[in-house]
């Protein structure tokens, strides 16, 4: 994809500045990425692998150099720039919450529904699920394509910097003034995030009792799965973690399994790493690596196992780096693939 | 319960200081305590409420002076001093996990099952369940009551405190390190505690795939509720927070139910605090609290909701200073009901 003129927007942003890590890491010439950010950084430099690039405005001019934006910035930006870019010719894959649940607009992990960018006509604009959505469904899809899925309880264990920069420097902030023994001062999130867990910050719906990021979980894995009546029961926390995020996940199979050929179907998943139960996954060793790791598989409820050793429930947990596969690694995939289907 | 002579095995822990700290706001005399520490600390002083009490070695002249014996150590002291204080004449509560599994030692939260405290003969050593099986059993034990319980997911987020004075320690060690761009380096824990959350430190069982405080959660929860086939999936998880534990609990009820009808059998339920959904609890504003705090009550799924809004499973989240109700506050809760019973 190295002949193709990529756009990433927001790229001060942790997402775009990790698609731009990604990018350079991957040997995308300098030449062929503008960096886009808000007009406060307009021709400061950015680092881009040994390269450095300037930053650019978001105009016209932009939109019509350019192969395909990657709007890692706010849903009032992508919603406004997307029709340009297409306009001008540009694929789009959009990061923000602007698309995911429009019906026209494939929401895409591509080791799970990749195939949808291969239909006819092509998609091109392409919506990147939520971080934990991603993270939870490349994790369970082996079950789900082995056994089938019937229910999933998760609790998530979410990094500060799912909330961006000022999530990272909040904590960071806040590390220095805990230590010091100054009282935290909370801006960004509404709780202290050092020394404290707390339920996730987006808007909690009175009606249903659910946050938005535990309503997101709901309708994009639906989405994803086009299983309309799947039944997930997610609650999303933020943890004093700078990135990563984790999941506890309980999973109803439709076909009862043993945990052993559970493992099996898990070890050669693609995106996955499946590790020993002596040493489970942690966010920290999750930190700047492509795959999520998964462990601690087991029988939910020892007492369910037939005698066969297999039982319907199993447990697992995760840990996976919601700005790489989580957010930018994934969008970056889905335009390689919508790339490599232009091509064909 | 002021006439009796309390001794406080393991004063310097985090569990005996509490104990300690709960005794002097209750107004127990200083002459009625006896703080018993290990051999480095003997006569050193600690604080009791505006008093100062002296440390004591634990010897035969502690156990005969004593109407009730707190034991706060390892489940070594316990096993080798239980004997000598019943054999003196003192009653025991063992916060230990020496006798949690013996069937012939009561389990007990006082709340949920202190009736065994009742029974014909007395019993004179009592056990005090794991803090992760108090807070989980106190908010859910409302809803077994007026609905049944037939299945329970529960993820906690364990505070580092639940290691003890050595876990607070590390905790504060690590945040000086990392504040200051130092890497933590873990010695308590298995894992750094700080920017990481990391699979409960105790000894996990390769057969079932649990760790030791997962099996403990699952066989003590059998125990107090008299249920040997309860359906109980824990997965336990240490987090960066000093003090309390929180837990994200999936309950599934014999007895369908809506929101409002468990919103009200907890918002009376002795021991617990029901929060609005616009404020759930956290471990921050759990600390130093007796009661648990219990928020987010909604329907886990919420296309189970049948047309009278009732339905099979609900999720909540609860948050609890585990060194108050999840030890000390329930070991003397324990002891003060075992002499309200011995004086009727």
């Amino acid at each position: 994809m190295h002949d193709r003129r990529i756009t990433v927007i927001g790229a001060t942003g942790a997402v775009g500045r990790e698609a731009l890590a990604i990018l350079a890491a991957a040997g995308h010439p300098a030449s062929h990425v503008r960096a886009v950010a808000s007009d406060r950084s307009i021709g400061a430099e950015c680092a881009y692998g040994d390269d450095v690039i300037t930053l650019d405005a978001l105009d016209h001019d932009v939109a019509s150099e350019c192969d395909l934006a990657l709007c890692c910035a706010g849903a009032d930006v992508s919603r406004t720039w997307t029709p340009r870019f297409l306009a001008a010719g540009a694929a789009v894959v959009d990061n923000s919450s602007c698309f995911r649940a429009d019906p026209d607009v494939p929401l895409v992990i591509p080791e799970v529904n990749g195939d949808v960018l291969d239909r006819s006509p092509r998609p091109r604009v392409v919506a990147n699920p939520n971080c934990s959505t991603t993270l939870l469904l490349l994790a369970v899809d082996p079950l789900r394509r082995a056994f089938g899925v019937e229910r999933i309880v998760v609790s998530t264990y979410q990094a500060v910097s799912g909330a961006g920069q000022a999530g990272i420097d909040e904590w960071r902030a806040q590390m220095r003034d805990v230590a010091a023994g100054r009282p935290p001062s909370p801006r960004t999130f509404p709780e202290p995030c050092v020394g404290n867990v707390f339920t996730h910050e987006s808007t909690l719906d009175p009606t249903t009792g659910f946050t938005g990021e535990e309503s997101k979980m709901i309708h994009e894995a639906r989405r994803i799965w086009t299983d309309p009546h799947l039944a997930l029961s997610p609650t999303c926390v933020r943890v004093p973690v700078e990135r990563a995020h984790s999941q506890a996940v309980t999973v109803t199979l439709r076909t009862p399994t043993t945990v052993a050929d559970a493992r099996a179907a898990l070890r050669h998943a693609p995106g996955l790493r499946l590790e020993d139960d002596a040493r489970p996954p942690t966010p920290l060793r999750a930190t700047g690596r492509d795959e999520v790791l998964v462990g601690r598989v087991r029988a939910a409820v020892p007492d369910e196992v037939d005698e066969r050793g297999r039982t319907h429930t199993l447990s697992l947990w995760l840990s996976g780096d919601q700005l790489r596969k989580g957010a930018a690694l994934n969008a970056l995939q889905i335009a390689a693939r919508m790339h490599d289907v232009a091509r064909r």
